[in-house]
């Protein structure tokens, strides 16, 4: 009896230690928005490749990147937070920020571990290595390039606006966004991971300044629109003053659309829960309301609209990590 | 066969697993020189206990100490990597000093790790054993004391130096040292070490800068004078400019015996290796030379002289971990 089976239990034992378990998923995008659907993602797969962004320059990040002239580590920091082994040490350490102290207050412990592992291990995607083992983290994480990009808008009225933070800050509407140089190179990694995944997954976050940059590194945009996967688009549940101001859910798509070229999307998870009317009001103060989920027009782009109920239960406007993980994971192929 | 002596050799297994090796000795000091001291012993034992000079003002712990209110992190971060697993990527991290950056320069990382753990762990000890459990030092590190301690010196013509980093740079001889404030409490974990120790070693370093100033909180010279453990003070191989200059070997012990009172030291170890000329001839530029070791004076102190060649082949004049560890481990009761 005890030997009934030893085959098949020493096989399941085998690929439960040495084999990483579940789907090939790969998340695109930065900001705060690709964490939360990494948080969800780890409880359903070990398999996730996140492509982030790398042309935000402000903050800790952006006067690492003035001084040192290393990519910008913040938002890749935040995915391999939420890829990591909760609770640690470590996980603390990296997720620290100085209060006070000259030229301290405002950094991030994590940004400047990061900094000196560049120069430790003498390149940025070495460091992030080194830190997703440190951390533990489920996945890997990578920039959709490693050159040192610059974002560039040029807005409704025909003025260019340079730099993310400038984006992110200016009302006028975006017209069309570019980055420089633009013919940077991707990372070999990532459109690796994209030609095998099971699932692409585009945001949430902020759509001109965290997704649309990744897809605006020219082998990224050829990799998604050819792989085999589904392809879904997560929309944002509130608007983005300046960024989004007014748009819905196909307005979303259209922009994808009009940078990358058409039709490529299967799906966009939309959120269907209403907005508590105090929360609504406070963001309406700032200019952002709930994502009108104009479903005919979207219909019309060709994509499957996927509706769920996905807030969380925090001050803010959020997706709940386990229901958008839930979510999506169904969509793999 | 096989259970032949099974019982003794679970117990060895036991042993070797469960509980620390080596005798227990305690190694105060501070600076560089305490560090290369526990770099060797910790090749002997695991029961080292270092307890290290808290009264740092100057460079990148002075700067924390003065914006953060925390203790110095600096010496304490030496004997830390001192006793910890060597060529980690945490050891690696915790010697890592910024080059650039605004605020950054010149920090060491280390230390603001430390600074950060203090704050999420509420307290100086609580984050050094957190510290020591990343690190997996051999041992453990104890301040003299938790209070913010302030050097105060009297110098030969009368004038009155405030602060380590002043202290050590004035040129003119120091009559008596003290701390501020007078009555600061030691670290209770300091005298347990102390009391139970299997030998106390002092120095090498920095006499009235880095092993003084422990012995100046009270409790720790009382427990070191009182302790039946064999006390060894392991002089310095050259003068230090300022603090020493002209010193011999008897002058140390006697500058100690005047701050703490007199014939509690059973052992000196001086150092009988040639310097070699060049070395010699760079650190006379400085205004340091090695210490004559005046064998009669040194007996008629009461201590027996240990004398061994115990150079290192570094461009510095430096004990070597590994000789100054073997010589001083053999004198354990």
């Amino acid at each position: 009896m005890v030997f009934r089976n030893l085959g098949s239990r020493l096989f399941r034992f085998y690929k439960r230690q040495f084999l990483k378990r579940g789907p090939h998923v790969v998340a695109i995008g930065g900001g705060t928005g690709l964490p939360v659907l990494l948080r969800g993602l780890k409880e359903f797969t070990e398999n996730i490749t996140a492509i982030v962004t790398v042309a935000d320059d402000g903050g800790s990040s952006g006067r690492l990147r003035g001084e040192f002239g290393i990519l910008p580590p913040g938002d890749i920091r935040n995915c391999l937070i939420a890829l990591a082994e909760q609770e640690t040490l470590m996980e603390k350490l990296f997720c620290y920020r100085f209060r006070q102290g000259e030229g301290l207050a405002g950094h991030n412990l994590g940004n400047l571990l990061i900094t000196a592992l560049v120069d430790i291990s003498g390149d940025f995607q070495s460091a992030v290595r080194e830190v997703s083992k440190v951390l533990k983290v489920r996945g890997q994480v990578l920039p959709s390039t490693l050159e040192q990009v610059v974002l560039v808008a040029e807005l409704a009225d025909g003025t260019v606006v340079k730099g993310e933070s400038n984006i992110s800050r200016s009302s006028n509407p975006i017209r069309r966004l570019r980055i420089e140089p633009e013919d940077c190179a991707s990372v070999p990694e990532a459109l690796k991971a994209i030609t095998s995944a099971d699932l692409i997954l585009l945001g949430p976050g902020s759509l001109f300044t965290s997704v649309l940059p990744n897809l605006l590194v020219r082998d990224i945009a050829v990799a998604v629109k050819g792989t085999p996967a589904p392809k879904c688009y997560i929309c944002n549940v509130m608007t983005q003053p300046g960024e989004t101001t007014g748009f819905t859910a196909s307005d979303h798509l259209r922009v994808l659309y009009e940078h990358v070229g058409e039709g490529w999307i299967d799906y966009i998870v939309v959120n269907t829960q209403e907005v508590p009317l105090e929360k609504k009001e406070k963001y309406a103060h700032d200019g952002a309301e709930p994502v009108v989920v104009d479903e005919q027009a979207l219909t019309s782009l060709g994509v499957r609209v996927i509706k769920a109920e996905l807030l969380d239960d925090t001050e803010l406007v959020r997706h709940d990590p386990g229901k958008l993980a839930q979510v999506v994971i169904s969509l793999e192929k």
